[in-house]
């Protein structure tokens, strides 16, 4: 929570700068070897827990408005964002009116507006990705999705609202670029899969289907190494992936 | 375009009861018998053409305004809206900015805002659907998508991005209920499929793929009359159907 100087400041400046009623939220999710997390921030003098957030300027794009909302809060930058949805109960935002309200007059006050957030969901390798809290925040850290903190506002609906548009995601759109290594072979493609859905998938399913979305090249070469008989190596065939990025999978209509 | 005194009473309305930066635009697109059309209304006036869209009251849901203003501007009821995107280009409300700017000074001016706009859609049968103008439009019509009149501000783009997203969820999401008969043929179904994505579609992948979804029952009688060979009708399997838009499609992951 801000003090009262803090909040006079904050709320003066906001006035000033920012377009009233509309805020972002970005939903972060990182993968690392069969392990997905959340990225979160704690509020200075609140020990609570938010998505990283913030607001638009007045003649800002809403996409840019992400970008920079995102690296603010967290140090991230060039991490590809999709819109997904806005979220606009009226009540949403009353938690925040009503911590705020008795500190300073409502024409003043930034927080009794009334705040749609329009959600922005990405999903990186959190092994490369550090991220560090800004002035406002305390903390900024990776969340275990299964051990997650209470989040403040409506932010738990925000994160289940994107996570399960990522699953949809999984059946038009490819998805792993970046996160896995340059060549990498069909368990470790499936792993992130797996790990995603929260399920068990059938081997030979996955493979069938994967390789019908015509994303994958075979590399020549099986890897070296292990007692096992060595698995097929692919990689992302880029000019594909991209497409079907856009137009959804050519096993599609 | 409003005339100086309705563009004073309108704005005097609107800073009263709507939240300012932010409005709603609907793309009903309407099929019948292998014909896909989008409703647009023409404003008083001006001759033009847009989707049909207005404000949010302040105290508003998103999903009830944009019922609302589909209700008012075109008198359809109980039609199944979902938000696909929010549109928020700095530049994209200068027209109206322009328009209206002599006429009233900024402060009084609604126009003189930027506005965000949520864009929401639907598929419905147009057959069934009999839109009446309110007392703002001149005409609302169902329109061809391939003989469209000029849209104006970034209208077009909405209903291009509107038109993608139906195409995409084609591919994870079933589509068809409330559009085809109680019971169809798989030829019938095929059509709505083919209308929608503007492509031929090969007859026995159609019937592979759509039948692996499980989202359809076979009647027991196949259809009466005709000189070839009878055939099977279908009926939507209604408890696989809605799993499968909340879930996407069994065949999924």
């Amino acid at each position: 929570m801000l003090t009262k100087k803090e909040l006079k400041e904050y709320c003066k400046e906001a006035r000033e700068n920012y377009l009233p009623h509309i805020s972002i939220d970005c939903v972060v999710f990182g993968f690392h070897e069969g392990q997905l997390k959340v990225l979160l921030v704690s509020v200075k003098n609140e020990g609570e827990w938010y998505l990283p957030g913030g607001f638009m300027f007045k003649e800002e794009p809403i996409e840019t408005a992400a970008d920079r909302i995102l690296k603010e809060r967290t140090g991230l930058d060039e991490i590809f964002l999709q819109q997904f949805h806005v979220f606009g109960a009226p009540e949403r935002s009353k938690e925040h009116f009503e911590m705020y309200k008795d500190m300073l007059p409502a024409k003043e006050n930034w927080f009794t507006n009334r705040f749609l957030t329009i959600g922005y969901y990405a999903l990186v390798d959190f092994f490369n990705v550090n991220p560090m809290p800004d002035a406002l925040a305390t903390a900024c850290t990776w969340c275990d999705l299964d051990d997650l903190p209470e989040l403040k506002l409506d932010h738990a609906l925000i994160l289940k609202t994107a996570l399960d548009t990522l699953r949809l995601q999984l059946n038009y759109q490819p998805i792993g670029y970046n996160l896995m290594p340059k060549e990498f072979t069909m368990p470790e493609l499936q792993k992130l899969y797996e790990t995603i859905l929260d399920k068990k998938l059938d081997r030979r399913n996955f493979q069938r289907r994967m390789l019908g979305f015509g994303i994958l090249n075979r590399s020549e070469q099986p890897r070296k190494g292990g007692a096992h008989k060595a698995p097929y190596l692919y990689s992302f065939d880029l000019q594909n992936y991209k497409a079907a990025l856009t137009e959804g999978f050519k096993g599609g209509w």
